[in-house]
């Protein structure tokens, strides 16, 4: 039996979005801009973190279902039932959300983002540089 | 404060690769391959995937420092202490592991990649399509 882990959220989501049902699906899909607020104790970690990056943020996805191993991708009933790790849906195991965002503006440890579909309060996991610009999603 | 939340593995990497030291640092910087192996609960949730897939790893780096705010890009003396999420250093608040893969071969919840820098052992947390072929890293 696998041994669990604690993840300890470094922030939070800051956005005018509140209803998953009505949120665009990905950050391309018409979100709005967003605040991306971190804990103090986390400012060292973001001191390199320059206006103008596109970046990787990782999220928890808190209201998702973990006992979903199934859905219709992009909530279509008319598409198959498909296993989720081929889907990008929230509902899945481990509910991390992976979102390429741009960095617009820095105003001490909070950063805004031009687009992110992530909901408000949706917990901040991680934030990694691109590898690639042209590669990343 | 902000809760904590819990991740439970869905199954673990197998790889030749032993020692963070010697280990590459990208998968494309000359990793070997590896074989991703699921618990057997996960089958319904890998059902779709397919042999030639790309796909986003995420994993559970669960040797890393979880204290280090600031480390030297590529273990480089030469180069400056950088906030650590501008890096891809393993060392962070909460080491989640992204990895770009391509399947290779199914073996039931079996799924052997083509190149691999996790190490052996390395718990998997999920497994999500690429959005774009050529745009994800």
């Amino acid at each position: 039996m696998a041994a669990d882990f604690t993840v300890h959220p470094v922030g939070r989501v800051a956005s005018p979005l509140r209803d998953a049902a009505a949120a665009p699906k990905q950050g391309d899909e018409g979100a709005p801009p967003a605040w991306l607020i971190f804990d103090s104790e986390y400012a060292g970690a973001l001191a390199d973190v320059r206006p103008g990056a596109e970046m990787l943020l990782l999220t928890w996805l808190d209201r998702a279902d973990r006992g979903v191993r199934e859905v219709r991708p992009r909530d279509d009933p008319g598409r198959p039932l498909t296993g989720v790790f081929s889907t990008r849906s929230a509902d899945r195991p481990n509910p991390i959300g992976l979102h390429r965002v741009t960095i617009a503006e820095i105003d001490g440890v909070r950063l805004r983002v031009t687009a992110l579909e992530a909901l408000d309060g949706t917990p901040i996991l991680d934030l990694k540089p691109v590898l690639d610009p042209a590669t990343d999603r």
